[in-house]
């Protein structure tokens, strides 16, 4: 119908002969694995090579060919070269003029080089369609067919009708792609397979060494303490006391430290009057790291729950409860109901279970899929309401369960606090300032700003 | 090689002049926010504005002109105006003609309009190439960078290349552009960031309504009665032992409401003959909902389950216990294990968790990345199938839980039913109704209708 | 701008005559369900047929007409015929020349005819556009609006425009179109919709052959045993006692099998000095069901965690307790904390938290939207290394749990070990040659044949 469907048919395999050549240049590890692959794909593959003599290791179906006479026999080259050695592609420019290249480089380190690999072969090849793609699977992967991880590939390119044609052949390996644009988006796509979990990094460091600190404060108090002062040898505390003191500990500061950053940025703003002004460094990386922060909250609140629902299977606690009943027992005495620690009791894990549940609900809402699903509104009430909700049942779970512990001297052994009363600063500090800044008279200027109102508009510049 | 794809590189920025000038009309708020993120990712930005006085809220790296001038110096101008002011555009028509138009603007009620702005924006200006783009991206969230949401960002429109050029940037920003297809989907567009779970609030208000009704019920029935005629004061089952008698009751009510929609729809369809004559709205509404309900009811579930496996821990319970293991020593007596006590606990047990656990599979499968994963028959197979395994299996529960109680005189306070048996009456409608559609007799013709059969054609106009 | 996109603005429609007329040839169930669903979303929708008499089934807007008028008053022509009476529609070449073309069609088993249904109607009319859509979609879902399962279209075919108009009618109808590229796809999306989920038959009947076994070792060991000679009745276990047996051992020896074809691989290329021989046929099958294994086994250890919890509850268990206490009651002793149990207890519950902690995060990533959002090195981390983990967690908590139990002559009744022993096997085995494995000195050539080294290079051929 128009010139463009036309072409397309023309470079599109027609069924009798299904698949169109593809050339790869390098007989490296990558690129015999891709060969493979396209073979058993029913691809016709052509491999360019400086030597071919090195052909044992290539796959049987493929054809060996020089540079030159490879380039010629198909639409789409790949290069599967390294970087350092893409300037022998110049003396080619005539041959791969107008056809398809495609880069599957990747670097060792995050932008290793200025502009990415694509792009610099895009320089050196000016008349080529220059096309990023594959650089996120990897040889053993294809090789071995456990395809199981990201099928995505990301494709980049200028050229629209060639970033089809690549697509289409990533599409026939069986894989996903994924159109990220001009080639412009190459930085990225090259630096995408060097990370591991960026993002966690802080977050998970923040955490261990959190744990760290708030175990021996624990080892101190509840095994090295008593076996001092009480002779009592506690040590087995360590498998699931102490853990099960530090997990709520940790997901209530934790959680708290998903809030404190919100607060901390209205009042910056308040006082600055503007929102035009970028927040300080820490503040901005804090506020980007405070998924990761939540849902690792959630973990430890997890692993909480488990450990506290475990505890009437433990050796220990059977032990502690039939002492009691046998003691009441050969005392001839039966204790009637206090109905007031039934309350206290019943209240504290009511409490814990509601706040876990909306955490969980919190926690739902952050798996790619379902936040892709909901508008901005949505996500906000969920994460910003449910968030705080989940905050204050927490910490109202603590201050219950802590009761009128904190008035006891029993709860200062050497005078250090116990380590719930630690767990209580931060989520408490951030509910009493989110309190304060609701107030009308306080909402309405931080509104105002974060609606683009400025108090000083000279600030701004 | 082709006209479109050199029309492309033309457009499309080459290394050395990394990206091209994007034109803003308008200096609000979200004009100046995504002015200001673009600059940081690199674009030129320019403002067209009637007056260039105004400039110290704009970022500083931006030029001020006016109208005209602006959007001569870019191919893609961002009208960030509200839609009662685009009449005055008519006058740039020939400056705008040919050139990428993004509409962004969003209104403030459902439908406000008859047309979607966008396609008001297209009649307005016939020569240009109106995008819808970046109406569910926030202001706040751009300046922020806290972009932890959902990073998609709608594009539609008849040109294709002002489509690409247009999600283009998109990527640039580090968003993630998902094409809507032309024009005419500008409407759903301009209306999706204005819902609030709106498949979400029948079932929400439905849900509350129901718990507070069987919450009272149970108040009345296990705090008040003995309350009154007993003189205990069970006032604290309020926080614990209520909520855990409400959520099973609702848990297997709603999960009864997934399903009775279903089998009324196959009666109404054997009554009548056809499925080609629409169900009555009030149908129609409820069978929409039924993922909403499930996931309500799997909630109420979540929550009954660790409101059980709480309990051992709870004060009550542990006295409870204790009484009446010392008076067995008391009395010197030690009862015989009572089998028939422990194939009933057990197996209501059993029953309990094994209907738990498909309920959550067949939640899992309703995550819309597993969902979108499987096809139209798996689906079915889990969502029907494992949904009605589900419901037997929790009928089961409850009914082995309540054993032979609902015949005795206890059972009956005030002459009221005990909840749980309230509980039974909707899913066992609905799986007696679902056993007699099921027979051969009664599936055939059913079967047939679904497939297209009509018992009187005529009825189908 | 230029011809593609005046193109589209000419086929696309305009606001006051919003939708194209669709020809739909065919009046059976799915063309008439499509019809109706159309009709509703605006489009005017002519049917061909080749008699206009039993146009009381069709939707009452739309018109019947002959084949060949139909065709003439549409762009898009919709083929609801079945493959076999594709032939007539050589006839009418010479109408649908250029026009596209949307097969639908479905077959009824897997690969029943050498080419696809959209490619042999490709060779029939070799000048019309034939796009391969709407096959996924269910006549009855179309009809009832039931579309809460996979909203997604999958759409191929060589002409890039044509695709993009019937993409455009799929998201009209509300549904979420997916381009799989070229027509060569259509194979795979005929054989789509006719797979129930055949990716778990065999983990599904593996487990169910394994779990059937387990559970009447156990129930000759445990129910038999003590029946013959010890004339208990524990009939009872059945419920929960023995499913809390055999589910645990399942979860870990199916853990134990997802990472065994592993190490069997490592060692057969060791063994072989290459990587480029294809695995034996039963190890690929394995390696690509690891996932599914994996799954399971995550799903037992929830039912084992579950019943683990729910066990205080139990009416036995409670009746064993209070035993116990009693008979320490009326002998009027208490006895000592054993501090060795209290940390066999804990430690061994402590291990068990942990592997199913990390079990449950590892089955987190593989949900396909969290997998897609990390790229091969962490998915690789979280799989590989956090599984192993996982896999050594849960071995230790066996261990620890049998402690030395597996010395005593209890734990061999007629001479068949204790089924927790037969759990170890697989995992300990996978434990040690994985251990094995990583020494440097076999790991280092490992690696190298991986990246491509080849010990013999003729074995490559």
């Amino acid at each position: 119908m128009n010139k463009n469907s036309s072409n397309m048919m023309a470079l599109a395999p027609n069924t009798s002969n299904k698949r169109e050549t593809v050339c790869i240049f390098g007989t490296g590890d990558f690129g015999r694995a891709l060969g493979h692959k396209m073979i058993q794909c029913g691809y016709p593959v052509v491999y360019g090579s400086r030597s071919t003599q090195i052909s044992n290791l290539i796959p049987k179906d493929a054809e060996v060919l020089s540079h030159t006479e490879a380039a010629q026999k198909a639409a789409i080259i790949i290069i599967a070269i390294q970087r350092q050695h893409y300037n022998f592609l110049t003396q080619l420019e005539e041959i791969l003029h107008g056809k398809v290249v495609v880069d599957i480089s990747n670097n060792l380190k995050l932008n290793q080089y200025p502009e990415s690999n694509a792009e610099y072969l895009a320089q050196l090849l000016p008349g080529a369609r220059v096309v990023k793609a594959f650089n996120t699977v990897s040889a053993w992967a294809l090789q071995s067919g456990a395809l199981d991880a990201s099928r995505q590939v990301f494709v980049c390119g200028d050229d629209m009708e060639a970033k089809q044609m690549v697509m289409n052949i990533v599409r026939a390996l069986g894989l996903t792609p994924l159109d990220k644009g001009s080639l412009l988006a190459a930085q990225e796509i090259e630096n995408y397979p060097l990370q591991l979990f960026p993002m966690w990094k802080f977050p998970v460091f923040l955490s261990l060494g959190l744990t760290a600190f708030f175990f021996f404060y624990c080892l101190a108090l509840d095994v090295i303490y008593p076996y001092i002062y009480e002779k009592n040898d506690f040590s087995f505390f360590i498998a699931l006391t102490i853990p099960n003191r530090v997990c709520p500990v940790m997901a209530l500061t934790l959680l708290g430290l998903v809030y404190l950053p919100g607060v901390l940025a209205a009042i910056i703003q308040l006082y600055r009057g503007t929102k035009y002004r970028r927040f300080p460094d820490w503040l901005d990386k804090w506020m980007l790291c405070r998924k990761q922060l939540g849902l690792i909250a959630l973990a430890f609140a997890s692993l909480h729950a488990v450990f506290t629902l475990v505890s009437p299977i433990r050796s220990f606690v059977k032990w502690r409860t039939s002492k009691t009943i046998i003691s009441q027992a050969l005392n001839n005495k039966t204790e009637p109901l206090d109905t007031t620690n039934a309350w206290l009791s019943d209240s504290y894990l009511a409490l814990g279970i509601l706040g876990f549940f909306f955490f969980v609900l919190v926690g739902i809402t952050s798996l790619p899929s379902v936040s892709n699903s909901v508008n901005w509104r949505e996500f906000r009430f969920v994460q910003s309401k449910l968030g705080y909700v989940t905050l204050i049942l927490s910490t109202a779970h603590t201050l219950v369960y802590g009761g009128k512990w904190f008035l006891s001297p029993s709860a200062y052994k050497w005078y250090l606090p116990n380590i719930y009363m630690l767990s209580l600063v931060v989520p408490c500090v951030v509910l009493v300032v989110k309190f304060v800044l609701i107030f009308p008279c306080v909402d309405k200027p931080l509104t105002k700003i974060r609606q683009g109102w400025e108090r000083n508009p000279k600030y701004s510049e």
